[in-house]
């Protein structure tokens, strides 16, 4: 098994505009950004800001009042067979599916389980960010020294 | 402003052991762990395991009721005075306080902030995990290969 690791963390906000300029006034500058979705690049991982309703439904419960705390720990890969396997060990731990892992719409393949107390893991091949050597995600459009 | 981080991500969890079991059976190797906290090393960050009692009391809210989703996203600094102008640039921006920065037992120095969708921030200076200098954190029982 590879080490633990979280590729991205995805708050789920209720206001995309008034989440981006709180984390812009706190001195975070984007290192991509678009109508939907907000990314800062942090220590060899990335931070996302993401609309509730959007967040449910790419969590595989569409409809789901997330609630404060609402989140996503993402653990990427290079492979669909590594993301098969970590799956299939999360549910031989006891874990709980909400999205057997599929290819999706944007160009990877993903899946998401909760573990016994709810938090909720996405595990994905995302072409876009593979992860390095020591499972750190750098964004193409972050600065190289940090 | 120093760079967007996360040091530390902590999982409020309903039984420690379970919770330990379901993440030892998932292929985690703790690197720490004592009877109240676990710590996985991931890239360049800790994951760690801690009661959801002790992490209300931890946030500053005893007796809180976190429920689903429960979480702390850590960012650790150098000195207290970086965990100081942090803290107050998150209040300028719009967060809440939920406990001003202070010594803490310990060892370090922390405070903790929510976002304006709840997610709470804590800042703190650890001496027992500084940061390196894209800040990320290593901890000493950690396969230094990862």
């Amino acid at each position: 098994m590879p080490q633990p690791r979280v590729s991205f963390i995805t708050l789920g906000v209720a206001d995309l505009d008034r989440a981006r300029r709180f984390y812009e006034a706190w001195g975070w500058e984007p290192a991509e950004a678009s109508q939907d979705v907000v990314f800062f690049q942090a220590n060899g991982m990335v931070i996302s800001l993401f609309g509730l309703a959007a967040l449910a439904d790419d969590q595989g419960r569409p409809g789901a009042s997330l609630g404060t705390g609402a989140m996503t720990l993402a653990q990427n890969y290079l492979t669909e067979a590594q993301v098969d396997e970590v799956y299939a060990a999360a549910l031989a731990a006891g874990a709980t599916s909400l999205k057997a892992p599929e290819k999706v719409f944007w160009g990877g393949y993903s899946g998401y389980v909760a573990d016994p107390d709810g938090h909720v893991w996405e595990l994905a091949m995302n072409p876009f960010s593979p992860p390095g050597p020591d499972g750190s995600v750098v964004l193409p459009g972050a600065d190289a020294e940090g």
